[in-house]
């Protein structure tokens, strides 16, 4: 599934510009099977033959330029040239947000990836009132973001939560990550100062093969959540419960009222500049 | 003209929550006539009748709570009750935007007005693609937006004009209104640093009423207007044009590369946050 296609495209049908996720190992002279969607997508949509040019990646082996061949009708195989980037991390920020409906979850994926969120866990609250999500269809937002704004790694999209389970399980099993709580009812106040009173955040490291980071080294740093809550606000119960937390940190985003979708963006860019790779 | 009232009206329906605008001046013992669009939704879409509440604004006299009386099949008054908040001030802080194509544009100006841009001006650029934007829908936005987030004033939407002419004319007519570029070439600096060297932005000011500010008063702090480029980027000539300002100053968005509506509110979040009305 794809989603916006033909819209969205249209600027990147340049030589090399057509970026796309895989799952397949990425190197020197290995070939890639794209899948039927891609297919479609390659052949079809963007009437690429033999010889064209399109760049992969897989979240692991940087970007690679590759090369179709053996174009049939239904059938393609892209032949990798050379190595365009090397893999990079995103920061380790992982984005908590109560699902909302349709186009506007949509958006809120597509933009929480364009905006480096490391990891996204929907998470259901007393006020949310979406009683389903399409996990596939956040996945593929997902995956389109990353496809088009040039990033190395899809970020991974989990199943969805209650607030209160997520939470009762956070101490033992999030390693220190704090969460960093958008609280509509904030006391206002400078919210720079509020997030520099936090300290950054590192890469995104891999539990697999990378060393547990010892938070005695810079106790400044480290994991970091973003909590945004559903259109209707977080309940006074759900608040309360935050509010009594050691690991979270309400801030205020500012006067005004925003929907969801516009808050996770607004909260995403703030702590990107202030905590993030916006540092430089 | 109403934009996805369905959807987002869902969570207004309480007691005095519907916000409308409104051009009628408001206070104690007056009546306001809605227009017909108005009048169906009140009495169509939310049902509403003889005695429910609404809240009214316009921008000049804060906001009011009023009631519902004379509701006949195709028309309705408002009677205002009292005032329910003071008239404030937007930061003075402008958003230039290189129009993109519909859903993008209608999300980044109801986002731009969530997010307190004080005026919208939409530039077309070497390469902005869109022929035509409509007016009337981009002004229905922006007045959906103040209505739903609780703003008491609809920043005003600028019919398009061309960058170049823009540029030409905005020494001698912008009081020194300074511009933030945000420039996707921009090397990759510490965007904090950038924004904490240009001070902030005060309220905005009505020049028909208000004295014009000393600019020798506090050279920190002055007008400020963000440039938001189209999908494909400003064009060389552009760049360098702007580059050579004294009154722009170009900054980086981070390390990743976004569409522009995610941009628009990802700047607009940065720059409040730093020197606008989240300073608390």
């Amino acid at each position: 599934m794809r989603v916006g296609e033909a819209e969205s495209r249209l600027d990147h049908c340049g030589t090399g510009k057509v970026r796309l996720y895989v799952e397949a190992d990425l190197g020197k002279g290995l070939g890639v099977v794209p899948n039927r969607d891609q297919i479609h997508y390659l052949l079809n949509v963007m009437r690429m033959g033999d010889g064209d040019h399109v760049r992969l990646f897989n979240g692991r082996d940087g970007e690679w330029l590759g090369r179709l061949d053996e174009v049939k009708k239904r059938s393609c195989l892209i032949a990798l040239e050379k190595k365009t980037r090397e893999q990079d991390a995103l920061p380790d920020i992982w984005l908590l947000f109560a699902p909302v409906k349709r186009a506007r979850l949509d958006f809120m994926v597509q933009k929480a990836v364009e905006m480096g969120a490391g990891r996204l866990l929907p998470v259901n609250t007393a006020r949310t009132n979406v009683a389903r999500i399409k996990q596939d269809r956040l996945r593929a937002n997902a995956v389109e973001a990353a496809e088009q704004c040039g990033l190395l790694s899809v970020p991974e999209v989990e199943e969805p939560q209650s607030l209160e389970s997520l939470l009762r399980k956070w101490t033992a099993n999030m390693g220190g990550r704090r969460i960093i709580f958008c609280d509509e009812a904030a006391p206002k106040a400078s919210t720079l100062e509020q997030l520099q009173g936090l300290g950054g955040a590192g890469p995104q490291t891999d539990p697999q093969t990378d060393p547990q980071t010892d938070p005695q080294a810079d106790p400044q740093t480290g994991p970091l959540a973003i909590l945004i809550g559903p259109e209707g606000g977080f309940s006074p119960a759900e608040r309360e419960q935050l509010l009594n937390r050691d690991d979270t940190h309400a801030i205020s985003l500012g006067p005004r009222v925003m929907r969801a979708d516009t808050a996770a963006v607004a909260a995403l860019a703030a702590i990107q500049l202030v905590l993030g790779d916006w540092r430089g």
